[in-house]
């Protein structure tokens, strides 16, 4: 079945990671794309996102059956199998911004097509402290960083507040406008998308600091705090 | 550094696919626990699958570190690494389903604290078919039953149909009485699970299908259709 060329061991995991890495420059290009969509309110360009996604796929798929086969023919042990099954997940965790950012672009064409977007600003601010966390956690995993690693986990909680802020200016504006709802709704959702990009991130982060430093994060993630401030404190 | 006492191979991946179905008797708990608490408008309830959340999360360490220690020990080749490989990604789609169940009623809570929920029965009868999907997906990983699977599968467009009638619903409500805007935004958010809940089952019973049929999915999943219905069509 296989036909490929047997390559060194090595070549074939710095593959693996070089594929892991081009799939993060792919999840970046594609949340810097939504900025820009929602900054310039520019349907053109969030349609585009849409159009990339099966890329995000394609890789993942790419990354499994290279990562299996390895596991299949290479039989790695200790910190080789470490490395393919993070490579796996950090793939799986890819995959998931970029099904956000397609997500995120679709809601932003249903809002633009009913006029003006509302907390444009506050959202687009989400957004640039979200894709920086993706981006930083793949530098972390690329350099091994687990310093990086952790201040981005840290960063978690900034961004759920930033969230919980945004959730409110938005449920405000459709109180005091119900004409507006349909469209806030939309902005709500990308929020939501936003909040759920930097839970990937923090993700990827922990799998960079385990790499980094070879213990897994026992730690209890901020995550009760997370999905309190979902609940819009003050706002029943 | 392994104390254990080495077992057959055989018993440990029946313990492996135990552990599977264990997570997934309690995912399903957790789902009926919600649908439930969402019918009864019962707090209580939803404050109980909030409790037992940590649970979820314990399974899918064990499965993780037996998985791991299977695939180091063992160096499973063919049919078996496939196994291993799967018990670990439906693990960790069970574990997503769990956390949809926790923020479902921690949602719940909220809501009912802003008085009496709108489209509870829209909500709960959602919520049952996907609950069914997910305990079906597992049925079919159980018994490497891939045309259950296919079947499975199959009813995730259904599920997305109910999904964009229950949205509109709700933003109509919303639009009549902007009082109803913040419980009716956190039953927006649970409907959102609910589908979520549908793509992991559908996920798991791609999986299953795999598993019992030994080619991976490579048609493509109705998925761009999922994210239409999401844009909620006509209502903008």
């Amino acid at each position: 079945m296989t036909t490929h060329v047997i390559k060194s061991y090595e070549e074939e995991l710095d593959r693996l990671k070089a594929m892991v890495l081009a799939m993060g420059k792919l999840a970046h290009e594609q949340l810097a794309l939504v900025v820009d969509a929602a900054d310039r309110a520019d349907v053109k360009l969030a349609e585009h996102v849409v159009e990339q996604e099966p890329q995000a796929d394609h890789l993942e798929h790419q990354i499994d059956r290279l990562a299996i086969r390895l596991l299949a023919l290479r039989q790695p042990v200790a910190v080789d199998l470490r490395e393919i099954l993070s490579a796996l997940r950090i793939a799986a965790e890819l995959e998931r911004i970029c099904d956000h950012a397609e997500d995120m672009a679709r809601r932003l064409i249903t809002a633009l097509g009913g006029g003006r977007l509302d907390s444009t600003r506050s959202t687009v601010n989400l957004l640039r402290f979200a894709a920086r966390m993706a981006q930083d956690a793949l530098l972390a995993y690329a350099d091994r960083n687990a310093a990086l690693a952790q201040e981005v986990w840290d960063r978690d909680t900034v961004l759920d507040e930033m969230y919980s802020g945004l959730f409110r200016e938005l449920l405000t504006y459709m109180m005091e406008d119900p004409r507006r709802i349909s469209a806030a709704v939309q902005m709500l959702f990308i929020a939501r998308d936003i909040e759920r990009v930097g839970d990937r991130a923090t993700n990827i982060a922990e799998m960079a600091r385990y790499l980094g430093v070879g213990v897994p994060v026992e730690e209890e993630r901020p995550k009760a705090a997370t999905t309190k401030s979902m609940t819009v404190p003050g706002a029943t």
